[in-house]
C-alpha cells in the first residue's frame, strides 16, 4: 500500500487537512501522504498538556484520529468524504519530547467502512519512544448525500 | 454514587482540572462534581471544529476523557493521581450546537483500576442530542512513586 | 425504545438466533426481545471458564455481542441481515454464579450503522453483579448483495 | 521481543493454557510461544458459527483474547497471573476457511499493566486472510492477593 501516491490525491487529502481548523488550534501539520498512510505532527506546547505536564490523551487522540482519517480518505474515489464512527486509544507512555508524529494506516479498505491503526511516537531529541495506539473505523461518505452521517 | 460530595473532594477535583492547560486553550470548564461524577462544558467554536464544520471528534475524546478521569478521581484517596490507560468513543452524531456537555460516571469503583463510562451531549438552543459514548479506563496513580505510569 | 414489539419482529429475531450454532454449543439462549433490546441468557458451566474457574472473558463477549447484534436487527428492515463491524469489552469483575444475562441495546439506530450498549450480569441465587460492559457497532446489511460484509 | 523463550516460562504458559477448558470446548490449542508472542489455533467447526455459516466473532475474541493474555504472562514474574481488563476487537472479513489462527504480542510491556495487540488470520488451502485485529489491556495479578481482580 505505501506505493507512490498520485499528486491529485495527495492534493485533495491536504486540502482536506488544511480545512480543519482544530488541528490549526493545536498547531499539527500533515507532514506526509502515501497511499493508504498520513502522518500529523504536532510540537510539544505547555497549551496542549495536561496536570502532570504531559500532551492531553484528547489531544492524542485528535492527531491520531486525523492521521488514520486521512490515511483512509486518501483510499476513497475523489467525491467521497471520511467521518470517523469511532476509535480506541490505548496510552503506552506518559507523552512528553520535543514533538509527536502519528502515524495512520488502513487496515483494511472497504467500500462502506475501512479499519485504521494508527501509532504515535514522542520524539525527544534523538530518542523516539511509543506513547499510544489507535484503532478506529472510518465511514465512506457520499458528498451529495442529504446528511453526512449515517 | 451521585451523593452529595464533601467540599474537600470537590475542591481536590476543580483544582486538578484547572491544573489542565490543555482545557483553558479548549475552553473547558468543570461544571458539575458529585460522588464519581464529573459534567466538563465546552461551548462550540470555529477553531475546534473539523472540515464539515462540526466539532472535531478528538475535541470530544478530550472533554469526555477529562469527565471520566476526574469522575474516577472524585472515589480516590487524597494522595492518588489518575491517569488513563485507554478509551473508546464512538461517535453518534455531528457535533454542533451551541455547547457540548461531557459527563462521566463510573461504573466499576476499584482499588487500582476504575471503569467509566462517558456520555456527550449537544445542547442547541432548548434542544439536547447525544453525540458520543465513551467507555474509559483509569489507573489509580500513589503519587509518591517515582514514575506516573505504570 | 423498548416499547412493545410486533410479533413479526420477535419472530425474526428468534428465528435467527436459532440459526447460531455457536449459541447451542455455549448452551446460550435469547430470553426477551424488545424493540431495540434483547437478552441472552447463558448458565454457568465449567467447561466455558478460563484457568481461574470464571466465565471466560470471550464467552461474555459472545453473549454480549450476540444481544447487541439481535437488538439492532430489531430495528432493521425485515430484508436486512445484521453484521457486528467492531465491540469493545470492559471486564468489571470475575464472571461467577449460576447464570449470566447479556442486555444489548440501541443506543443510536442509524440507517446503515447501529451503536449498541451491552451489559453483563451474573446472577447467583438472588444476587446480580454486573461483570461486563460492551459499546459495539452493528452494520446493516443488504441481504440481497453478492458480499454481506462491506 | 520474540527471542528465544527460557524451557521454564513456555512451560508455564502451556500450563496455564491447558488449564482453561473454554478452549478445549472450542476446540482450541496453543500452538507457538516466543517472549511475549503466543499464537493459538481454532479449526474451522459447525458448532463455532453464526447465523451465516461463518465463525461467531465472539469465538474470534476468545482466540485473539487468549493469544494476548498468555503473550503478556510470558513477560510476567513466575508467580504472577494475568487477568484481562478490556479489549477491542475490529472484525475485517468474515471469518471463514480451515482454521484461525490468533496471533498475540506485548506492545507495552508494564509493570501492572500490558497491552498488547492481536491479529487473528483465516487459513483457506494455501491462503491467509486477516479477519481481525485486536488491542487488549492485561493486569499483573499477584496470586497471593486474597481477590484476583483489583
Amino acid at each position: 500500500m505505501p506505493a507512490v501516491i498520485e499528486p491529485s490525491i495527495e492534493q485533495r487529502v491536504r486540502a482536506s487537512f488544511a480545512r480543519q481548523p482544530a488541528m490549526v488550534t493545536i498547531g499539527a501539520e500533515c507532514v506526509a501522504v502515501r497511499m493508504g498512510e498520513v502522518d500529523v505532527r504536532v510540537p510539544y506546547a505547555p497549551a496542549l498538556t495536561q496536570q502532570h505536564g504531559f500532551i492531553h490523551a484528547g489531544i492524542i487522540a485528535m492527531v491520531a484520529d486525523s492521521a488514520c482519517g486521512y490515511a483512509a480518505l486518501s483510499l476513497m474515489p475523489a467525491e467521497a468524504a471520511v467521518l470517523t464512527t469511532e476509535f480506541k486509544l490505548n496510552l503506552l507512555s506518559p507523552a512528553k519530547g520535543d514533538f509527536l508524529i502519528a502515524s495512520g494506516r488502513v487496515v483494511r479498505p472497504g467500500r462502506k467502512l475501512m479499519v485504521c491503526l494508527g501509532e504515535v511516537f514522542a520524539h525527544d531529541g534523538a530518542a523516539r519512544k511509543q506513547v499510544a495506539l489507535m484503532t478506529a473505523s472510518m465511514m465512506v461518505m457520499q458528498t451529495d448525500d442529504t446528511g453526512l452521517r449515517d
